[in-house]
């Protein structure tokens, strides 16, 4: 199919009696494959944020820039400029590094609440600005919303007392911090341009950048469950994400870790705390231990990055050390506890947390076959989860801390027919049948025991993560 | 840049439990390079005439289109949709066949105001529902309101009316048909998805369609004025309007036309009336009559061919001597006044032309050298036209009747230095500076007579149409 393109003509001579940008020009650009430069950039995204740009010329734009493709630079200026879109977050003052960690998305990944205590246990400040659940992918504040009373949302001043007074926090995000990011990501939503790498790195570092880290670290999905499709794709966005925030000042470290099961033996709200709470009191599950060491070994390893970027350990395996410390010594449950209190909720509901769960169905499934399960279609996992009632297929639908799925063998595990799988939590009796059925398509036994990936199968730093940028580029990326 | 797919699990399982269309799998799937069938064009088409749809929506669908294309079948599905999203006019009543032209946009065409009489003279109806002047180009509309009291915007049924008493009306569009183009091309204009030639025949012939039409001929520009760039692009749209007329039931032709220099001598609103009058009623300028040979020839072969259509003359060359008659015996002037006095107008305002003529300011430009005038950049020159005070830049400007250039020699005359070239009138004497520049700019001079290119390069009836575009398919388009 043709495309025509319209004249420079139009532009040349509409420009010296206007502004000197209009949104109609950027879109142009973007739409016949031009980079935008910085300050074009900002005024979109400033229009973005004040409302001064209607939102279908920045949806036209965000169609064009996800087709054409924006460049390591125009991901730069747009994230800058989105991180300076509004109020900007400064941990100094706690006189301690500030640190963070990201994920991508994953199913039973609840590896946030087990390193924000982790680092802060070992002298960092982790000022973390989480998300909620959407789609297949579960979300560290509606995890948290499961303790009752316990407030995500907190001003900025309320942040930082608690930040102060634990070293550890978790709250949504505010509507100081990269307010051009809430209408940009709604934006994304709505039109189908949410998968492009550089949209995803603006999204993500606007607001990290934008709560002053000194260094975080990216934990970037692979696998059946992972919110990108191919290793490639998730690998570039790792690069992209670790070049981009070193270009801003902010130490970054992105890893590429599995998402071919989900993480640890929980998936849904309450139970995946439980879980947590479990591992941060050193008590593994006693059936199968098994089935939660990959939670273990990933929070430790992010963890000790954490501690190692903070500036309280010179490497990240000592990092790591040190944080197997905090974990074993129980200094680390101790800090979670605390931040659970000075947020205003109960962490007593932990002691009775048999008594405090209450599903509202649950049902057992059993292996149909005796072998060794091969495959877990995991995105398939994760909307069983979220059809079980712990997830939400649109922004803003409550959802149920009760549901979920804990299961009871994971991949690579021999079984024999007939013994459970998994338990499936419902909200009620009838959502039980589709999340089964998904399951049931979702696990693959073979015979012989399957290969088994890496839990980590790369690692970007700055100087890598250059590296394979440029590789890429050179390759006609 | 690598784009990243959204996994097709989602939307087959969202899809059970919701309506059978929704609107962000359709932008993903156009975005993702396929093409959407009849329900679902009909679905957003609908959507954007009733306001369901959010202009967001339909802003990234309109863009995911620009850039991917739309194939000749998703064109058929989109134009009969927006067709039908109105009310249908049916001139069928009138007892004549209806027959109506296009043209693509130019400088200095007032064909439309010398067609309409012509066919209507001929024994055919021509319900003509026009535009107005936006960038570089005039419209219609406009040039028929600087007559003192010309309403262009009637009712159906007051439409009807003139048709029945004159054969000919023209006037805007209205409300009830084709309300889905309103919305469509509003958002087009300012979300840089113009220029596709789907979305541009979809838009044009979902009007014409909708005025229920048995013939159409479609004027499509070339050259330095056209608004598509290239050649190729214009026999592509030409091609493309013809077959998506036929395959709904309307006899179209199209033909490629020279817009390598203003059509006529005048380009303004009341200027290219005066014109159009003059040669309706059989006279030539007195000075240099070969400066609107162009217009008389385009006029004539336009009308011949609506003729033709219409089923009052066996081929377009007899329909052309037909019309040459209506034009030498007066008939089709005496219909164009009476159009005139249906719709509320003065014509007695042609009898003092020259009286009634009163710009702003005025200024002759001359010839800064000898030679053949070789080249003139057409849309400069359309430039030039609006920013005298005629055009408009965005849609809703008020543009000044009086304004426009008169030009006293065309493309491949020889002139001496210091003869006038162009007249200017401007709305204000500040008005003058830029588009004197511009057209001087836009005028080259050559030693040599320039080649002169045929007024009409190309013809696309139903047959040719299809065999061009199932070559340009063969060639991977």
């Amino acid at each position: 199919m043709p495309t025509m393109q319209s004249g420079a003509m139009e532009t040349e001579i509409l420009s010296p009696d206007h502004d000197p940008i209009h949104v109609i020009d950027l879109i142009r650009k973007k739409r016949d494959g031009q980079a935008l430069d910085a300050p074009e950039l900002k005024f979109l995204v400033d229009g973005a944020a004040s409302g001064a740009i209607p939102l279908e010329q920045l949806a036209a734009w965000l169609m064009a820039a996800w087709l054409r493709g924006l460049s390591v630079d125009e991901t730069r200026a747009l994230t800058l400029a989105m991180r300076d879109s509004g109020e900007r977050f400064s941990p100094l003052r706690l006189g301690k590094k500030a640190v963070d960690k990201h994920s991508s998305g994953g199913v039973g990944d609840k590896t946030s609440i087990l390193v924000a205590p982790l680092a802060a246990a070992c002298g960092c400040v982790v000022p973390m600005i989480s998300g909620r659940a959407l789609g297949h992918t579960g979300g560290t504040l509606d995890k948290l919303e499961a303790i009752p009373g316990y407030r995500t949302e907190l001003s900025l001043s309320e942040f930082e007392a608690v930040l102060a007074r634990c070293g550890a926090s978790i709250i949504g995000q505010t509507p100081e911090l990269a307010p051009a990011d809430r209408v940009l990501y709604a934006l994304r939503d709505r039109t189908g341009t949410v998968e492009n790498p550089g949209l995803i790195c603006a999204s993500i570092l606007s607001k990290k950048l934008a709560a002053g880290l000194d260094g975080l670290v990216l934990d970037v999905k692979t696998g059946s469950g992972a919110f990108l499709r191919t290793y490639e794709d998730s690998a570039y966005l790792a690069a992209l994400m670790v070049s981009t925030a070193e270009a801003a000042g902010t130490r970054a470290v992105a890893l590429l870790t599995d998402m071919d099961q989900p993480l640890g033996c929980a998936a849904g709200n309450w139970i995946e705390l439980v879980e947590s709470v479990e591992l941060l009191r050193g008590a593994r599950p006693a059936e199968r231990p098994e089935t939660n060491f990959d939670l273990r070994e990933l929070a430790l390893i992010l963890a000790g990055w954490m501690v190692h970027l903070g500036g309280q350990a010179l490497t990240p395996e000592a990092g790591y050390t040190r944080a197997e410390q905090a974990l074993m010594d129980g200094s680390a449950l101790r800090i979670f506890f605390e931040m659970i209190e000075a947020q205003g909720g109960d962490a007593s509901v932990f002691d009775e947390r048999a008594r405090f769960h209450k599903p509202g169905a649950t049902q057992v499934v059993e292996a149909w076959r005796s072998g060794y399960i091969a495959e877990m279609d995991t995105t398939a996992v994760g909307w069983a989860v979220q059809r079980l009632g712990a997830g939400r297929e649109k922004a803003d639908e409550p959802v149920d801390p009760h549901a979920g799925i804990r299961f009871h063998a994971r991949r690579g595990c021999c079984v024999e027919a007939g013994r459970p799988l998994a338990t499936l939590y419902a909200t009620t009796a009838a959502k039980l049948a589709e999340p089964v059925a998904l399951l049931r398509r979702a696990i693959h036994f073979s015979e012989a025991p399957p290969h088994a990936g890496a839990l980590v199968s790369r690692i970007f730093a700055r100087q890598t993560a250059e590296e394979y940028l440029r590789k890429r580029m050179g390759a006609g990326q």
